[in-house]
């Protein structure tokens, strides 16, 4: 299933893209934490196998995150080795984690901000996961894929004058208003298959600057949760993103850093494409 | 006013204390976020003046962390000469900024878990700032003081090989399970005068081991709200711990870390006290 919320940003409507191509009510509050820790996904399929959700008029909505208040963003650093190799960086030994604030997250289409004094604007198309039961102490991959109710593409918007040249941590450089599109759809794990064998593609103003493959990743998602299970307890609605691979504007040469009026275009294998001008904050 | 919130983990009931002792029933659904952006402070302390807010019974209730479901918690790294040197670290030049998941946070004398495979657990007592308004480029001081809502006692529990010795980024040390005790109370803005001449203690095992005061921060309160809102949005419910001073475990000779059984007790002028007994996750 794809699931989405549409509508103005902080009152969209949750709905399900059928196999027509029509968006359904879903019947629920919204998708966020509440929803997937309440088996919300198998109401969501039962119904919709059986009919029972109305068609909604879309044209024109605005597609905000399909997920709504994720209660934590963390991140993977440095998880495709020709990323690390291109960021001056070792490939690291086991996951770099860090963190982003949730109240980044903004819709796929939605403007992204350059910060007051930034010069350094960046790019990082990122396969996202969708946790969908809690995770606390996984013994196994196995364990680990369970918790996972989909993926979704997400910009990890990134500010490099803030990441690594401001003083330590690089939260510092991740967290700016709207830095992380997230979208168009949550899908299903059972419809995304493999999720280590997906496309990933980033353009700027359509040159494409990211061609890599969630194959490449050093630390692959299962191994991703099981790892963070022991760090943290992962909660319904959490996202990861799971890390970028090479092409961003820090490792490309003469550093073409985002400015206002430059448009980013994304695209994952099976969940969508997204794009976003740039604006200024 | 001191608010607080007593009864079982999850299912609180937000109290204010009165000039008597008493706990009263404040007539909101809870003190999050949304509660302090609607100006709920006002509303309470206008019927707490008025008389009309009934008494509670809060004999033996569990008092849980006074705010609840922060959108983030952002902490401050090495805010204080002595601890930034017991730590080998440089004076920073600008705040050290990192982040810590939300759902670390518990009561002031809930069970603190050393997490499977820690040695080196330790305590940080600090300073927590509660945000009580939207903070977007704030320009002076005086806009930073405006939307802090209060303070509390924050635990900032760290496990140092997970911090220090993992491969990059210290959230990975910051945000296991129950590593942010947070309360008793939220003691407002105006109740606590001045921040900067707060006492602030830790014992372990009735030994006192942090002993210092929000006097020695290298970045005072006003200026890490300032500073901050150029990196991030901050918004209502948020919580910063504002760093802390020498004395953990990771700067003592022999690097006494915390091990179950030991008991925490923290302590800062005019916010109360915590104690927290360590167990095992």
């Amino acid at each position: 299933m794809k699931l989405l919320r549409v509508g103005p940003a902080g009152n969209e409507r949750p709905v399900v893209l059928d196999a027509s191509g029509d968006l359904r009510d879903i019947g629920e509050p919204d998708i966020d934490g509440a929803f997937l820790a309440s088996g919300g996904l198998a109401r969501v399929r039962a119904a919709l196998e059986a009919g029972r959700l109305p068609v909604v008029d879309g044209e024109g909505l605005r597609i905000g995150a399909p997920v709504a208040r994720p209660g934590k963003i963390v991140c993977i650093g440095l998880n495709f080795s020709d990323h690390a190799a291109e960021s001056g960086a070792a490939v690291p030994e086991e996951p770099v984690v860090f963190m982003k604030a949730a109240n980044t997250v903004v819709g796929p289409y939605d403007e992204v901000l350059v910060p007051r004094r930034s010069e350094k604007t960046d790019w990082e198309v990122e396969l996202a996961v969708v946790i969908g039961g809690t995770a606390r102490y996984l013994d196994s991959r196995e364990a680990a894929l369970e918790v996972i109710a989909g993926y979704a593409i997400s910009n990890d918007v990134s500010e490099r004058e803030f990441q690594l040249e401001r003083g330590g941590q690089w939260d510092k450089g991740k967290s700016c208003e709207t830095f992380n599109p997230l979208g168009p759809w949550l899908v299903t794990a059972d419809e995304v298959g493999d999720p280590q064998d997906l496309a990933m593609r980033l353009w700027v103003n359509g040159e494409l600057r990211q061609d890599g493959n969630s194959k490449n990743m050093i630390f692959d998602v299962a191994e991703i949760v099981r790892y963070l299970s022991w760090f943290m307890v992962l909660e319904p609605g959490d996202v990861i993103n799971t890390g970028t691979p090479a092409g961003v504007a820090l490792g490309l040469p003469g550093q073409p850093y985002l400015r206002p009026g430059d448009v980013m275009e994304l695209e994952i294998d099976g969940l969508g494409r997204q794009r976003q001008t740039v604006g200024r904050g």
